[in-house]
């Protein structure tokens, strides 16, 4: 079949890599061009400051990135978008009046009420909203956002708690990678041989993309901090739920949880999306972070502490699942259903 | 005056060291010699592998390290023991019946009754529990335990909030350093660019120091990990209380905290055992752990996140206030008090 | 084809889990057993602390790892050995004795005139010994060495150097991998923040294993330190060259620089056992351990300092190029030779 | 006495930072201002980001930072600059001009002829530049250079070996710590697990620098890195020297040297400005950097390697000995000497 055309906005930066990682090799997907900054642009991929673990993929090494110019973006059949949200919230809206399907990273535009902010195993009814937002803004194209990377990676598990147990309330406490910050988002002068317990606005958007994503009103009490680690945040997540639970069964619940994706056996979907480890020192970030691809998260340290008190660890890759992977997942899912 | 004379066991390791460097130059105590392992006796402590941030006090350095022998312990008022909880279950009541007055850091004997489990600021008391040992027991000497590190540092800030507000549970989690789990304890491999979200044994103790310290039973739920952090252990803690509360109020409960060390002015003791850190990214690890000389806890982040629910993050050094510094304190403060 | 059957000796330890990668899905290899020290005998390999980026091999991940008894060791066209020295000083005449073929990765013997020490490209003809070690000792089987992990990586770029410009003295000056110390070599607390200036025995093996392979007497010195790296050693290296040399000569040579291995299409056998970096400020471990599936060695900041003194900077990983890797490929090479 | 009145250009990075806390009590001076870029200006010094491991000194936390001015600059006996050299390279010809008395560390005019480049205990003789610099330049004050953090550390134990045996030439490789960089100069996600082989412009200055300091001819060939180690160069250094030398005898010579500032009994001066290193794995950066209070360099592996080759290991903190600690020396020497 004839691949669909992508473009890339932000392709320099640690999610942009991702994109360009997964979409370079994809089966359905076929990048034709992508934008940066005014300091990367003209330049070859090859000569951005790479930092992935694998060399850039040879199909889009030798390609020349564009500057950012929301009117010279070529028509494709989607725009991957992992721009700074300040330059997000201008350009994206801009492109979509003009008729762009834009598959987002940025955290502009998650909470608005039209705008479908999407786990393609958790809520893939809301791309539905795809339509409402087109006909409400007049817009040809349309944005669809994948939430915080910290959420993604703990609304993977509670889905199926909440399908089966319900959930009264969840308290988290995230060890994060320093991926997540973008590539000089964290000096290492600040980080080595440290802690740092707080990520500007981090937590606000747990909370309120959650409620979002899951409709479900809930407590969430979150506390985000950022550790020396380069890939996969790590999440210690309480969860008092409504009924009382089998530990077991909680187990089995995670590990035979298969959403869309799995059914439609879109190509990156994970077999598993959620990965169950016994060994009572897993998950680990740098030995779990590659599970599924980097699309599965990975649950472990199951313990019943009370009747209905469930804890347990969660871990995904926060630039895969997390970001690129994620968005990526969307479209897959968007195509195979027609949206 | 005359300075008391101490003992230290199990001189070589990382809290043996700290030990070492408290009682050094301590106003109190004279050093009068050291045992470690077969593998160390007969060396200088300076030829032992020294690892803090400064080099062995000058007063100690040639000192010839001795085989750990119970039966050839010199005649002393305290024997500062940092011995491996296996060993020291052994030769610790073998030394007590003898006559020796003990300060251990190994987690034996912690949980047993008649056994003071102390942190001077918040359960003095307790070292009444000296006679009752004695007496029980038919020994002339006694065993005093300082808790977990983890219970230690959690328990401070814990004592005025469970006072003024009272507590109905708390949520725990922790990222613990490495020097926690002893010299050879992690090796690199293991934890760069990782986290390890478990540590033998070490929940059970909080849960169970926690309610022995506080004489209180409300419910702990503790998950605790492993961080690529040289000293320090950070705690994020939620806490329900019994009661509504300010978070002013918490604050300046927190910071105007002082327990009898304070009160006697005994010469470990820091000016605050709390320290409220008002700037949003505090407490961290490698900033913060020598607060009030690495015995004071540090705690940030204070947040109000429903009418009975407080967050904070608290941070202590592990093997200062967490262990040496812990067990000298106390033995100042039977001295202060005669016990 | 048939394929040749394999035994591998110390199976849990960070090289011998590379054997088990490289060797569970090779085309010509197949793992009919492992052996491990009582502590893991009896065990599934996934249950015996695989500690790799990828999971164990699905081929052999409930294979179970027998006790090492020479004796039990079952016909095999190859045994791959990863034993700690002082064992493997042991066994493996033992081994060679009864009839085995024996690629090793450990120190013993590597010295002795009769054991071929191999890095396929370099000093392939030295697999000639294989006979004369037969004959001179009465084996049925022989020993074949790979050598120290530093010696190879350092080897591969001077071995063009040598033919085309010859070598006066080397100065070199290692930073290398906690793996190369194995699991527990390196605790986290000796190298956090840290870099340590000695490895014991190093030195020694590069300087004399270097003289052997490449049958050159020109002077190597040589200073070897730990870094806080989890793999892949850095060797900054000064030549000074018998003859004149031209910058992008020498880059050419080490860009076409081909061994037999390549020759002769050997499955593990890189593209370019050497590859050249432009990038100022490459190779770096993190960046380019990979660099062949970790078979390639990279070069960098090539650098003519004076007429007959050439800078660079070397990189390999230390556990595939300078360890298992290395193995695996020299039993290509005898198969392919009929050695 | 009255003190010396001192004012801080660049105030709020690290160099700056180290300023600060060597000139808040010191016995002969008294930071009387600071300044900082815009961002920092009329903030109070404890609040920009301070990150050392100590909190910033009482006696100035409260102090506000001014906006940097060169005609706003109050009248003192000296200014201490840590400023980017392209600021330095225009305001401190300016300050100078004035009447100033500049000692700086930035890179700006170290080269020039009539500007001292100096390090107190190797060349005290080149501050009589100044007078000539003033004569020549018209100025009323003067700028005074301390060298390149990396050439510093190298070059105290060098002088007392050109001394006694001479030097033919020096190979160096070098490890460098990431303050070095600035705050903000490595990004974690760089450095972490890795190692960085070029620092731009480095081994350009470490030439040159050596040359000007010593006077002397010898070739000097450098090859810099970045490691992941937050204070403290470590240096390997080959020495050929011009004449045979006993092993003791270098050792001897290195823990004997002293200089003037030794001589003048200077605040600042460490007692031994070398310390020698018997065990066999030191200097490490985490353990010897604060030998001295930061201002010795500590050597090991002392080895001699052929008749008239010496190895060894140098180390230094990279931010006291090697920039802010001396300066202060170098103001010190000037008080002392009159300048």
């Amino acid at each position: 079949m004839d691949r669909y055309k992508v473009y890339i906005l932000g392709a320099t930066g640690l999610v942009g890599q991702r994109y360009v990682q997964l979409l370079a090799r994809h089966p359905w997907f076929e990048i034709v061009g992508m934008a940066a900054s005014e300091k990367s642009a003209g330049k070859r991929l090859a000569e951005t400051g790479w930092v992935l673990e694998e060399p850039p993929p040879p199909e889009v090494a030798e390609m020349r990135l564009e500057k950012l110019e929301a009117d010279k973006v070529p028509k494709v059949d989607f725009v991957f978008s992992a721009l700074p949200s300040e330059v997000a919230a201008k350009v994206e809206p801009e492109l979509a009046a003009k008729g762009y399907t834009i598959l987002s990273n940025s955290s502009n535009m998650r909470m608005e009420p039209d705008v479908p902010l999407v786990i393609p195993e958790v809520n893939p009814e809301d791309l539905s909203l795809v339509e409402k937002q087109k006909a409400g803004r007049g817009w040809r194209g349309a944005v669809v956002k994948k939430p915080n990377c910290t959420t993604t990676i703990l609304n993977l598990p509670l889905k199926p708690i909440l399908d089966e147990w319900g959930i009264e309330r969840v308290h988290v406490v995230t060890m994060q990678a320093l991926s997540g910050a973008g590539y000089a988002g964290v000096p290492s002068v600040a980080i080595m041989d440290n802690i740092i317990p707080y990520i500007k606005g981090e937590e606000e958007k747990v909370v309120a993309e959650t409620r979002k994503i899951l409709k479900a009103d809930f407590d969430v009490y979150v506390t985000t901090t950022r550790a020396p680690v380069l890939d996969g945040h790590l999440e210690v997540v309480y969860v008092d739920t409504k009924r009382d639970f089998g530990l077991e069964a909680v187990a089995d619940s995670l590990e035979r949880f298969r959403g869309l994706p799995q059914e439609l056996k879109l190509p990156t979907a994970p077999e598993k999306p959620i990965e169950v480890k016994r060994q009572i020192d897993r998950p680990q970030p740098r030995l779990d972070r590659w599970a599924g691809k980097g699309m599965a998260v990975v649950v472990g340290r199951l313990r019943k502490l009370s009747p209905r008190k469930l804890a347990m660890v969660v871990l995904g890759h926060n630039t895969v699942r997390g970001a690129a992977g994620n968005s990526v997942l969307t479209a897959e899912l968007m195509i195979a259903n027609r949206v």
